[in-house]
């Protein structure tokens, strides 16, 4: 029988391959999803499958209670951390989880990542939020659901695709888009914001923010209503 | 002669080529080991060969006395070192000794590499333990022979396939599994960890460790008794 | 149409090409624009598409007013700070702009690399410049005419081939020569360089510079009068 | 005409080209010689030349007083350091010079390399030796031949193939061996070792030299008369 969700998996599958493919991860660590909001569904990579066997066959398809939809294999352990997310955030077209080497490095250390520069800013007006430890009540309850509440938390306040990633302290990075290819381009972009503020940071423990007029300067030219970066 | 221990030669030297085809050692640094509980042999890389021009009949085979049974060439002057650890540790099919960048510098600086995040609880549920210094005395006996020993001292409280990873104070990390595979696997992992815990340790030399709860929600998540991580 | 300025969008378009080769820069971050002083015209990469899919067709060609002469894209947002380099410093041949890393780290400490040592001294004979900070005033007129500005302000007293690069305090790296290929190269000492210094520099902060004789004699020996370096 | 030292220089160009082929030097950084005892000849890059276009019949041929013998390009800068070298210190087949990124952080910061851990107690049996900086008054006079005196002066107490690699202070290495096959093989090593001793340093800046019990037993595994490390 031929999938009814071919495109959303192949696209799921290209996002998942490219996390190894750009160094964010090794082995079987971290999952990318896509989402179709019309459809209500998303394709996410399955559980513990190493990324060179992967085919986009082996994508799980599930609708936002969970119901596994199409897929032969158990859905990623982080699933759940997705469901809440696109079903509380609006605008989301793909997330992505990965363990990169700095961003998880300022996760362990539970710290926000600093806006210390125009790369940064040209992707986000403020530091890379860090989520609180969760508490052992909370990891007690269901471990992946509670993730995504952490997240969720920080979100109150903020809009998704203006701060489009997160990271859970002492675990990692998640971030996202309005489709699973920028989800996986924020990624990217995370891993090199978070290396260069590792480097500004050992340099100058105490280094400045970047003033917020630049801030602003920066993420308007690409964001703002008179954004000109670009060919639009 | 056909060899009679082709397939245990040949994934000992399939792991070989891993070390430095995932950057875990330069030149002829490292060895690899598979280990057939039932025959009671292991097969092991020959001494000072580079990596290139390695075949699987290079591979020495011995018995747990350290008798040669099949090959021409001399085996890892570590072998020494595999052989006690095969002979104490239950459950082992595999030994990885690499000089990887980051776990040497922690073993250089003689520190456990401390469970800061969850990509360590994933794997083990403790700081990676590092021997003591080799006494004089002890490195005027058999220097191979008393590395195993040292490491076998910190086993005496651990399972060896719960905490699949050490460091020898002053050398560099041995890793093991179940399978020679999974110890190739395991000494990826560990070079991954030791390089996001020096990133961690240089943002703030006092990181706290992961809290237990943490620790052991994500090591049961794949090890416990009701582990629903991958496709089991 | 055949284009009349072929061989100038070529030189820009394989400039450009260079910056994610050498590992200077991911995604679209980063441009190269190479520059025909008989003509008073340079070429240089459009706002926001990716190298992968960069073709020499795709430069766009403009005269120092900054009115496009050829191509059918955007130019690059930062067109306007390359503009204003080559119309106030004499002899530049071509500009590149990336976010290397180890470069950016340092802009984003707001501090010039320190020279430390002869691979630096072989291409400058002082440290890398630094500008201030843009104060909010020049960040509300033009901001990329403004980043030209910062930059003259440092080379009012500086002759710009002999100090071939700078840092943009926040925001990265600008370098130049007289070629397109030669603000590559230069691009890609500077990286060095500050991956160089941050090294020495986190192995003891209060390093020294490298005494003034020494800094003199490696870079008369490629650039002054008795040069002895290369095949000339 | 065919060349009488073909071998002699093809194996100095498999050298060269070796030095970016383990990332040891970008651009036109580094040299390597390859010599001939028994002939009293060496074959060295020319200067200045990008090592993808380096051909076999580039290489320059010199005798010991420094006369080309055969060779239509001038050759490396270097070249009087290497003279120095061949001259004074018995038993070199081949030197090697690079930028290597950690060993000439540690160079830039005048500091030896300390001896912290077994990758290094196989190569060498001591920290590796730190230059002075040269004088004004040296820097006056042959500079590349006072490169050598410097290196030389080190060496009146030191046997230099027990101790095969230098570090100029705020310039770089040099490394040496009995074939220049082994020179390269050792500038590897010192970059491996120059980047593990940073991670330690790091971890920690009071961090112990390896015991010398430690560091004998590992230098004689595999140097010592009773030398039991590779196939010998």
């Amino acid at each position: 029988m031929e999938s009814t969700h071919r495109e959303l998996k192949e696209r799921a599958w290209a996002a998942n391959l490219e996390i190894p493919r750009r160094g964010l991860a090794i082995a079987t660590f971290g999952n990318a999803s896509a989402f179709d909001a019309a459809a209500g569904l998303l394709a996410i990579k399955p559980s513990g499958v190493a990324y060179e066997s992967l085919r986009p066959a082996d994508m799980v398809v599930l609708d936002l209670d969970g119901t596994v939809v199409e897929g032969a294999l158990r859905p990623s352990s982080d699933t759940r951390t997705h469901l809440v997310l696109y079903r509380a955030l609006r605008g989301l077209g793909g997330i992505v989880h990965t363990h990169s080497t700095h961003a998880t490095g300022w996760a362990q250390a539970c710290r926000a990542i600093p806006i210390l520069g125009t790369t940064h800013a040209d992707h986000l007006a403020e530091d890379v939020p860090c989520t609180a430890l969760m508490t052992e009540a909370a990891a007690g309850r269901d471990y992946e659901t509670e993730t995504g509440n952490q997240i969720l938390e920080l979100f109150r306040t903020r809009h998704p695709l203006h701060t489009p990633m997160v990271l859970v302290a002492g675990h990692g990075p998640f971030t996202w888009g309005e489709s699973v290819e920028q989800a996986v381009y924020h990624a990217q972009v995370l891993e090199e914001v978070a290396r260069m503020a590792f480097i500004t940071h050992t340099l100058n423990p105490g280094a400045a923010r970047l003033p917020e007029h630049l801030v602003r300067k920066h993420f308007e030219r690409k964001h703002g209503a008179a954004a000109y970066y670009g060919q639009r």
